[in-house]
């Protein structure tokens, strides 16, 4: 279930409440472009700014509305107690599988993020995606800690951006990965921009921001990818590269929050406050990028 | 009210409920040592890990306690309209300030920074300090955002550890910025280990973790650096450094956490899952510091 391209689509709130027509539609969408997994509520879904009702309703939309595509969920909180709140909601709604990056107000130790998957992972009964963001958890694993949590029961996938820069470096990157934590623990990339090169070095997953928009074409990209077709991989991702550059410079929640806007996918402003989608002249730059591709 | 000494006292927890009536004789040592204000349920006290529910419940006993020594809580937490919720809950239980630091899930623009300090602002009838925490929330305020922020309504401080090391560093900064925030907004220190330098350089408030649990010490420390008497303070500050050399290397809250629970003012774990006080040989030297140390 953690293989392939998992999409993460927005939660788009109209005065701070769901907009859960459109949020159906968007899940609707993915289903149709038989995605591998739809993640919903992850960090491009805000799943942090939402209440535990608003989770659980939300996460419950988005089984329902994937069909047959299995349904991840972040438990992200700031409160041990209510991550596990949160996973009996998503449990009893029906994902198939659970994400969790190591978060707290006060960045924790090694052995302290050590407690916390432990504490989850021996409460829940789907799988779970360990997630590696330093930019919200203010946390670094160290390999030794990444390969003990992925050593838990029920750790299925751990997510993180590749660190390397060049295909050589991924390769070996995600081949030591490989050769320390479990044959049933999938590695997937997270960063747009580099998953793609991940996944030509032997990353098993596309934790994707761009596929909860454009499910299409980023199939096409991550399928090319995974069978190792370069020259294909390299063709499409082109086409993507104007998109990655904003990225790059202003974060894929953002962007991808002023693409939907800007298309009509969404109503505009979408994300929670004080978020905000992409402003100024780099909306201007998007709506540009946007006319000259019509990304699917 | 944001003057002098403010105490920021743990929120002693077993097994994840508070501990109300350790709570209340801690609160109670602060307001008969005479500390300027009490801050309850700052980062020390564990703000984020609890729920509405128990943070509210806290406050109004902090207030009980305190008697006529003003009150001051955090309002953190990761989404805005909860930030508001716990706000009027403060405000109800008779605080005389609140805490916030740009907290969010996602790293802040400035601009979004922005517009999160201006909707709880707006909101609030008591006086609200501005927390810059990079720890906790990712985010740094540029200069311009600071002058910004303080000219909000309601702002009445600013809470920063300085950055300069040397006391002429810390003068130039504290000059630099009082000219540039307006007269009503006072400015004070938080980071332990450098706070005292700080208010010889000109602040006016020291935001103590140490004062929490040794406010007899840390008044007289205050006291003899806030009228300038740099050898009296010196005096002073030198049997507190060993606790400093902890400090910088684990934190004030960790540190802390194990000084309660050592001394037996609180029970052992004190702290929210998954934190955990100073462990192993730091927890041992914590042990031979305070033996040869009577904090009061």
């Amino acid at each position: 279930m953690f293989t392939g391209l998992s999409a993460f689509p927005l939660t788009p709130l109209v005065n701070g409440q769901v907009d859960e027509t459109t949020f159906v539609s968007l899940i609707e969408t993915l289903a149709a472009a038989r995605v591998d997994s739809v993640a919903a509520l992850g960090s491009t879904g805000s799943h942090a700014y939402l209440s535990r009702e608003q989770r659980a309703r939300v996460t419950t939309l988005a089984v329902q509305a994937a069909g047959d595509i299995p349904v991840i969920t972040s438990i992200g909180a700031l409160r041990l107690e209510e991550m596990l709140d949160i996973a009996d909601d998503a449990q009893r709604a029906g994902v198939s599988g659970l994400l969790l990056a190591p978060l707290s107000y006060q960045p924790l130790s090694q052995e302290e993020a050590y407690r916390l998957y432990e504490r989850v992972a021996r409460a829940v009964s789907v799988p779970l995606c360990i997630y590696d963001n330093p930019a919200t958890t203010g946390f670094t694993f160290t390999p030794e800690l990444l390969q003990a949590v992925a050593r838990l029961p029920n750790v299925g996938s751990v997510k993180r951006s590749p660190s390397g820069t060049t295909l050589a470096q991924m390769r070996e990157e995600i081949a030591t990965l490989r050769r320390d934590i479990p044959a049933t623990v999938t590695i997937g990339a997270s960063a747009d921009p580099k998953a793609i090169s991940a996944l030509l070095a032997g990353a098993d997953t596309w934790y994707s921001v761009a596929a909860g928009l454009w499910p299409h074409d980023s199939r096409a990209l991550a399928q090319a990818a995974l069978r190792g077709d370069e020259a294909r991989t390299a063709a499409l991702n082109a086409s993507f590269e104007p998109l990655w550059a904003l990225f790059r410079h202003h974060g894929g929640l953002r962007v991808i929050a002023a693409a939907a806007e800007l298309t009509g996918r969404v109503a505009a402003p979408c994300l929670p406050e004080p978020l905000q989608s992409l402003q100024g002249d780099a909306r201007a730059q998007l709506q540009r990028v946007l006319a000259e591709h019509d990304y699917r």
